[in-house]
């Protein structure tokens, strides 16, 4: 059994870092805020015995060794970073439930043959630099990391130099370490294990991501004096686009989702028609072809759309993941790990992506889950029991210890 | 007859303060900028003889006295503020075609029996600040000037306080002015002049304006894990708002536009679906029955689409004006100055707001325009020949002597 209320005054502590305006955190990647998240983390795995590495993406990790010296690690997860206005529980959780499990061990006195390493991967939000889980992607290969630095924010500032200034970029080759495994404990961020009431969420799959960027040039001109007919409004066209995009996938029922999120209006004056606009459409589906077709129609009738109203538009694929299995052997043994414990369980697949979904093209991989009140997240509400979390925590050292072996 | 190239010189001159980035000009109120575009023009007109004047709400009044001293002035001019992406003619022909008709009256040597007062009006644009044409409403009567210093821009700063940051928050109180006249020389903003080839447009009316600022309030949510059913998406609310905005302007045509502007986003993050949206809806038209009937039907209308999707709604008026018919006399000494000095011209509305609008509410007034390419304005792409600024310039001085008399 983990320690409950050292899980909670730990995510409470590090909530106390970059608070929100409504009870949540802003403690967006790379701010001073992260920085100072990972000094805290830092100290509390140095605390708890444990050596760091951070790699030149600014990964960290955090590792008790193991009884065997040719043994690769277990590796276990997730991430600091938030949204803007952030959960305190989103990422977090698998992060101080990995310290926690190790915290644990070291109470019992447990050792295992393999090394433990806890983790806390950058940037995964992706709502500063796109796309999510960038530092995660490039040590599993998926981006180079000169195409990573290159990340804009909306100000022009550049992730490799944001990383840099908060001190962060470590010297370690990142991807270069092999992992005998990687877990992921997260909460669902959607409503189906609270409203089953079950304790835990055994991830069997994770569902795909389609982020494109749209940018749809009109005129500016004066919202006063420009005739009707001699209009072409950016902004509007954009808001027949985002209807496309709902009903796009309404069509796919219950098998997708999408929605823009992330909207820029130029030059964003009243009385000035917009010359352009910038957003994001986000499509999922855990069906590879339904993302394939979404991101065809999207293309197909948001040009049309422009082209009947005069409208330049242009695409750009800022983001994307293809549907995920996670491994059989880690995902059973998480399975096995919440029917011993005692705790109701099912499958399920994670409609949000993480970490462990890149992980796991290089590692097996698996993740945990537990309720969140609402199915709410990506909201400074976001709110979980103490119980959950214990349980996911609980979850999660059985699975690392099984698997790490005593 | 004017100096075209001097009044040419100027305009280029004050397009060097607060450039744009793309030929154009950002020197919105009170910024610094505009106060260095103030001071520019200060030095001009004492080099000129004239004297100032600055009132609490910054606007400046620079006077060439007269030979009656109890005769009231004639006051002439327009605003020097800009868009944020704007032209370099809006509103700063005015000012500088009011100085260059004195600097013409200096080189003649001629007096008048009126003094003659070259006005800069504070944040006529209203793209910082709403409402537009602020200090000249501040000036009429319309708006308390406590309200107005309490005006806020998008990053919460107050339009009293940034006034007296850049240092032309004057002594005299505001409105304690009396006027024998006002006129007011613009380009026009739209298209009619340039494509029926005409010199100048003699304005008989201006177009009444509504500014609605819309916050639509949904939840903010998970874009992957969130289920389509379970979603209240403020920005589609707006996307459908959007719409109806257009079809409601559309249903009165060729008597109304419509649009929005300024659409803020929160918290604007790729993977959350949208918890609120800000957005101001515009609407104008010369039939003030017309301008009521679109309020109604927006609030009725969005309110609908609101309910329907479980979204909040909110309104706020957050600028506006009835239809304007200016003063006879005044309107009748443009067109025969116009006239008399051989342009061609013909009566036009005026499609956007202007100073002289609340300005026709205390005092006898008027305006000449001048046509501009495509009528293109409230683009940095905004443009104008010289003649044309030199033919406005000059029935403007002209209507003036003969208002303020030999
Ligand atoms: N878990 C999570 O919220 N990740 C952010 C990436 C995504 O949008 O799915
Ligand atoms: N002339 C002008 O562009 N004024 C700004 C106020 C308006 O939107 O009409």
């Amino acid at each position: 059994k983990i320690n409950a209320d050292r899980l909670w005054d730990s995510l409470r502590e590090m909530a106390g870092i970059g608070p929100g305006v409504a009870g949540g955190n802003n403690r967006q990647t790379v701010t001073d805020e992260d920085g100072e998240g990972r000094h805290l983390f830092r100290k509390w795995c140095e605390d708890a015995g444990l050596t760091m590495g951070v790699d030149t993406m600014g990964n960290m990790f955090m590792t008790r060794p193991g009884t065997d010296p040719d043994a690769l690690p277990v590796y276990v997860g997730s991430h600091l970073d938030t949204q803007p206005t952030g959960g305190k529980y989103d990422g977090v959780l698998g992060v101080l439930g990995g310290l926690e499990l190790v915290r644990t061990l070291n109470d019992l006195g447990v050792k295992t043959r393999h090394p433990i390493v806890v983790t806390n991967w950058t940037n995964e939000e992706g709502t500063r630099f796109a796309p999510a889980m960038l530092a995660s992607g490039v040590f599993a290969g998926i981006h180079e990391q000169d195409w990573a630095y290159e990340r804009t924010d909306a100000k022009g500032r550049k992730f490799g130099d944001e990383l840099a200034r908060i001190g962060w970029k470590g010297k370690e080759q990142v991807g270069a370490r092999k992992m005998h495994a990687f877990f992921e404990l997260h909460i669902e961020q959607g409503p189906i294990l609270e409203a089953e009431g079950r304790d835990i969420g055994v991830v069997t799959h994770g569902q795909g991501l389609s982020w494109t960027q749209v940018t749809i040039t009109g005129k500016e001109a004066h919202t006063g004096s420009t005739p009707m007919p001699m209009r072409r409004n950016a902004g509007l066209g954009m808001a027949k686009v985002l209807q496309l995009v709902d009903e796009i996938a309404w069509s796919h029922k219950p098998d997708a989702v999408g929605a823009a999120g992330h909207i820029d209006v130029h030059p964003n004056s009243r009385n000035v028609i917009p010359g352009k606009v910038v957003f994001t459409v986000d499509f999922r589906s855990p069906n590879l072809a339904v993302i394939e077709d979404m991101e065809k129609r999207l293309k197909e009738g948001a040009r049309k759309i422009c082209d009947e109203m005069e409208l330049g538009i242009e695409f750009e694929k800022v983001g994307g993941f293809d549907p995920v299995e996670f491994d059989e052997t880690c995902v059973t043994a998480i399975r096995n790990a919440a029917e011993r414990l005692g705790y109701s369980h099912r499958n399920i697949i994670s409609g949000a992506g993480h970490d462990a979904c890149w992980i796991n093209r290089v590692a097996p991989t698996a993740m945990v889950m537990c309720p969140c009140v609402d199915g709410l997240s990506h909201n400074e509400a976001e709110e979980i029991t103490r119980e959950w979390a214990a349980a996911g925590a609980e979850v999660l050292m059985h699975a690392v210890v099984e698997t790490a072996e005593i």
